[in-house]
């Protein structure tokens, strides 16, 4: 058979590692699809020397259209990011009848709906595994493997970022602000590290993930966010000593009340296997009432492995190029026509969780006592407490709770009691725990 | 559409698994899959009260006829086990046009080549995610996730019963032999538990995996078997002291000479995310070249876990029903015309890795010279050693070592030179060492 002739938007990081692997791999690629897959057009804007793929056999352009529009092309790997232009070129592919594979998480969490409805119309195939956890196939694993089951939750260590910041600060005692500037220099942090370390780029992936799991439109805009920049190296400590760690995750539960969507640092029993999940690299633990726990664990991001997902796409959709339209599987893993529109998102308000608190007592004897009155008048039992000597210099002692589950609209009244209490000494922190 | 029709052979534990699921979930199977799948006929010789599912919606018979040769079935679910008359039943099925669905490893290692090869001449899908790892779909990871990549190496907790009795041992303290008879007990082990102590299990999953991965045929009995049957309380004890867990691993990894295949208990660093998988649980761990390290955690048994599979693969091979036959995934990853049937399978003489060494010595100091120097002069470096006072009354002591990497065929003509030391008492405990 004629190999698939495949377009390129965009030979950056990802993109030249899916040209690498298209090229490197290619007998193998071959050898599994049963025809090659080719990239013979790309979009860039310049082309660097010295590359570690041939650029010769590909016709290199400036101008998008020319490989949106291009009849010879069969399918566009679109990675140009953001959501504009990208938006613009995905759905101009779609209306010339290509197939699409992408790995950019924020337009399919922000304009998902409207390109996979675009894309049915058409009758092509909008793939995105890259888009969510780099080179774990989770996207497969959620939508085709969990095939049989009622997903529960899904929780993840889905930015690479952040849990390589939370792992520094834990095995070196490091301050937030230090380890980012050095995750910068290392090129695992943008020059602008907000979607990363405010909770953004998560989001994205858990509300791709959450529509895959239940089966409900992409809602990004729903997304409770919060990063880990509050995070103190004392909270890596005190998880330490109460048997935890803090993991940055994306959270998605169904609940009788409606479905759960947050993404903020957690406290995990360390002995879970995804509290050990270190460095860049990223985990998902996905919960489900047939197989129970599953986890799958690799690398979130880079060339290849993001290559890996990309190329892995190609393959299904040439796989997929002689199935059924109404058979192949379904965008977000349910019948577009099945999909749950009307099931609430829970405001976090409404969301009922474990916490760790950490405040600052000016008269600790006293202010314990007024400080466990308030909780238990909000009906919040203690299930952990440390209060230390105050250290002779110090003017206030820190004193850390562990609280057993709580709506945490319930804890908020409690929490601003707290807070205007004359022995307590500025915010009190909070981070959510989860047993997993 | 109307619903598949599925007949099942076998109500065990895995088939009443199946049917309770996609009972159970059908709707959510029916939004994912487009249209129901029903199971409509059942072979089964009794069929008990009070079962968590209905039987009355399925025609019960005993004669497995009825089932394979009947003209309303679309899929054949293959539960009856082994390898006599579950092969007869599934040649019948393909020689009638039905897709198998099957959780049956000891089949497909052992005639998978015959069946597969079947199966392609009828147009027929072999579907088997439930033979490997339960409800892991690791399959479909391997097959379909990771299809970019040249895959270098698969190690696997692949036998939940194994895994049980190291974890009871490493926690408790325990002995082997107790800790079976109360897995048999628990019936985490069959009354005959050959098969999962011996890593026969292990090697039928191994076998399988080797193929997906690699693209070569089945070939079960070039597999190394070794169980945890020689495992003592002592090893988990050194084991643990030096920084490793004692994992029975299945280990099939691509060499320039040939592929290794092999099953036996491993060191493997405790920092390893797999080291700390523990209980029944499984987990494989892929290394690949584009992707790097991913791995894959769940249930590896039980009712609904490998029902999930079961009912996965129900709902691949019903989207797969419109796609042309030669666009399928196949069977063993790669087109059937282009498996390696000449890739040498390495005997484990052959195979290079690090050993922890246990052994008794009379006369310590001598005797510690001279295993060195045997050692040495095979080319073997030592990596470390303990040895530790002898207590009062023993009259040996015990040396314990681990070595740098060493073809194995050198370090047994080390071994057989240690163990005819005088000053050596019976014989040189081994285990194999693996970085992963």
């Amino acid at each position: 058979m004629n190999p698939v002739k495949v377009g390129v938007l965009g030979l950056g990081t990802v993109g030249g590692g899916t040209v690498y692997i298209l090229q490197h791999n290619a007998k193998e690629i071959a050898r599994r699809a049963g025809r090659g897959i080719v990239v013979t057009h790309a979009c860039a804007k310049e082309i660097k020397k010295n590359l570690p793929y041939d650029t010769d056999s590909i016709k290199i352009t400036e101008q998008l259209d020319d490989v949106v529009t291009n009849p010879e092309i069969d399918i566009v790997v679109e990675l140009i990011g953001g959501t504009t232009l990208a938006k613009e070129m995905v759905l101009k592919a779609i209306a010339h009848g290509k197939h699409v594979v992408t790995a950019n998480k924020a337009l399919i969490a922000t304009c998902g709906n409207e390109i996979f409805a675009a894309a049915q119309e058409k009758g092509v195939m909008i793939a995105f595994e890259a888009a969510v956890a780099g080179g774990i196939p989770i996207i497969k694993a959620i939508r085709e493997g969990l095939s049989a089951n009622r997903i529960q939750w899904v929780a993840g260590i889905i930015n690479g970022t952040s849990n390589f910041i939370l792992t520094e600060m834990r095995d070196k005692g490091r301050e937030f602000g230090d380890v980012l500037a050095e995750a910068q220099r290392l090129g695992y942090a943008e020059a602008d590290p907000t979607f990363d370390i405010e909770g953004v780029d998560a989001a994205h992936k858990l509300t791709i993930i959450a529509s895959i799991a239940f089966g409900i439109p992409l809602q990004f805009d729903k997304v409770y966010k919060e990063g880990i920049t509050k995070i103190t190296p004392e909270d890596v400590i005190y998880a330490d000593t109460l048997g935890y760690r803090i993991k940055h995750l994306g959270i998605t539960r169904w609940t009788d009340k409606g479905v759960e969507l947050r993404v903020h640092p957690t406290f995990i029993p360390c002995r879970r296997l995804i509290a050990n999940v270190d460095g860049v690299m990223n985990a998902v633990a996905v919960q489900a009432d047939a197989v129970g726990q599953t986890l799958y664990y690799g690398a979130g991001a880079g060339a290849t492995p993001t290559g890996s997902a990309v190329v892995a796409d190609l393959i299904d959709v040439v796989r997929a190029l002689t199935t059924d339209p109404e058979n192949r599987v379904p965008h977000l893993a349910f019948q577009p026509d099945s999909l749950l529109s009307d099931l609430p998102i829970l405001p976090i308000e409404e969301i009922e969780t474990a916490y760790y608190l950490r405040m600052h007592a000016l008269d600790k004897t006293g202010v314990l006592a007024q400080v466990a009155t308030i909780l238990s008048q909000h009906g919040i039992s203690i299930e952990a407490v440390i209060q230390k000597e105050p250290t002779n210099k110090a003017a206030s002692v820190p004193i850390v709770m562990l609280t057993h589950k709580v709506v945490e609209k319930h804890l908020n009244q409690a929490i601003a009691q707290i807070e205007a209490l004359e022995g307590i000494e500025g915010q009190v922190a909070r981070i959510r725990i989860e047993t997993l």
